[in-house]
């Protein structure tokens, strides 16, 4: 029997800042991409009526983790977290449990920190302003990560005010319609996907759009239109033709794969980012189990450097 | 935030003796037979040289959970567990996690129940006598479930004499060599199945084999001249026929799914078990998620009312 350290999430906030997630979310994009990381496809387990649980396991630098989390689309109306579980992280040497990790806070870094990263790999040089249109959990920590990556100020779009002005005045930003949000520079999606925030008539030259929201076949943020008129990123091919945001259009034999670029491929210079500064770039990330690994390594450093504390339990 | 109980292995022994372990596996095979206790196919995450995870979901009565399970097979060797990891419990209702288990106590008392079980739906009614080819961890288990069972006395046999004399003296039984245990009523082999441990001429009228340590393509416990002469179960036939005990007869064609019953199905009274009393019978017991379920709730269970403590940790 062995200590093991369990962390909150106040403690995995407390050990990665937005700055260091997407560090570590680029590293991880990066050695997913020349196959030092594994990941096998995540299983899905329906619990009906409510929605469902997913196992994410993945595999690097010395540790394997498996995220056991939920997508329970109507908990919010009930009081309840949509995104609740944890994250366990072994040694991927030896197979002893290193730690439990809360997956909400875990899931929150890495989605956000994608976002910013997408922003500085496809974005305009000189990509300034941000629009968040959907200012929920996940909405909000793009913002904080774009912001700690230097850019903004940004416009916080949200159909609940309440929302968007909390956001807009923690970061210092203004609160906006949808059209305005997703006038910016930068633009991050985070919606339900049930039907299209962001139409062709709102593409300006240059742009890049980071669509978060859709996380099912048939879901999108973006109307085809608008779409067709950009240059497709996405983290991971299986996981965006099946269930992000280019698979409705993928399933409509709209888009192939060949059109599409994994940004992990752009980080490590095998293949081609943004071309002209003109061109408008949108990058589909559906979120992976090695950007959850990630970050848990980093919140286990953090502990083992004596950075952050932790509850000990015996497993 | 919520506070998650953590049972380590002593709490999970406390919470399920054997024969509460037996109930819960028979009850797990029925209401996956019936399709009302749901299990998609675990997933493997390879973790060179050393070994692989596991992560096997199942969901039934409410629950939803996710064991994480290692085996690295030469770990023994190196003073470190060769099943190790954590078995996360959630609500399937509301997504929140309910508990955090220990997965080796959860696997020995399933593994071993599951043996048990299988001599009680498929043994001949007079059977009594037990033998244990293999008395490492899992073996132990089976012979005390057995025990719990009102099966034995019996022989313990091991390559390691001291394991057999641990396991014989503790349950008042006695050593003996694998031609003795092989004569058995109930024969359990728990090896790592490189090599077979019984043969066709050790086969006797009427006695049930439980085939426990096969656990990849290519090994085998019984000789294949031993299995043709067994009527064969298995509990589930995925498993089995990937990578159980029956996996290499069935890639060399040699055992159709036809001639293969799943136990749930015998537990139902759907499918026969046994015909004839001198018939010898074979299950194949690869283990399932919806075994460890079914163990995990009884642990909740136990400690909801107040049989077992728990260490309480935020999450």
């Amino acid at each position: 029997m062995t200590e093991v350290p369990v962390f909150d999430g106040d403690a995995v906030m407390a050990a990665v800042d937005p700055s260091l997630a997407i560090e570590r979310v680029r590293t991880a994009f990066e050695r997913h991409a020349t196959g030092e990381w594994a990941m096998p496809s995540k299983v899905y387990l329906d619990a009906p009526p409510n929605g469902d649980f997913r196992a994410m396991p993945a595999r690097g630098d010395g540790f394997a983790s498996l995220k056991w989390v939920t997508s329970f689309p109507g908990n919010s109306r009930r009081g309840l977290p949509v995104v609740t579980g944890a994250l366990l992280l072994s040694d991927a040497e030896t197979g002893e449990l290193r730690a439990i990790v809360d997956c909400a806070a875990i899931t929150s870094l890495r989605t956000g920190a994608a976002a910013a990263l997408s922003a500085q790999v496809l974005g305009a040089a000189d990509a300034k302003s941000v629009g968040i249109i959907g200012c929920g959990v996940n909405g909000a920590w793009a913002g904080r990560c774009l912001a700690a990556a230097a850019y903004g100020p940004g416009v916080c779009a949200d159909a609940r005010p309440q929302a968007a002005e909390d956001l807009a005045e923690e970061l210092g930003w203004r609160t906006g319609g949808r059209e305005d949000a997703a006038a910016q520079d930068v633009v991050v999606t985070v919606t339900p996907g049930a039907k299209p925030v962001v139409v062709a008539s709102d593409l300006r030259p240059g742009q890049h759009f980071a669509a978060l929201g859709a996380d099912a076949s048939g879901k999108a943020e973006l109307e085809q239109a608008a779409l067709e008129r950009c240059r497709l990123f996405c983290d991971d091919w299986p996981q965006a033709s099946a269930g992000g945001e280019l698979s409705g259009a993928v399933a409509a034999g709209l888009v192939e794969r060949d059109r599409v670029t994994s940004i992990g491929e752009v980080i490590l210079g095998r293949a081609e980012g943004r071309g002209a500064s003109d061109e408008i770039t949108l990058f589909d990330s559906t979120g992976l189990a090695i950007q959850d690994l990630g970050i848990a390594i980093a919140v286990y450093e953090a502990w083992r450097q004596d950075r952050v504390p932790a509850a000990l339990v015996s497993l």
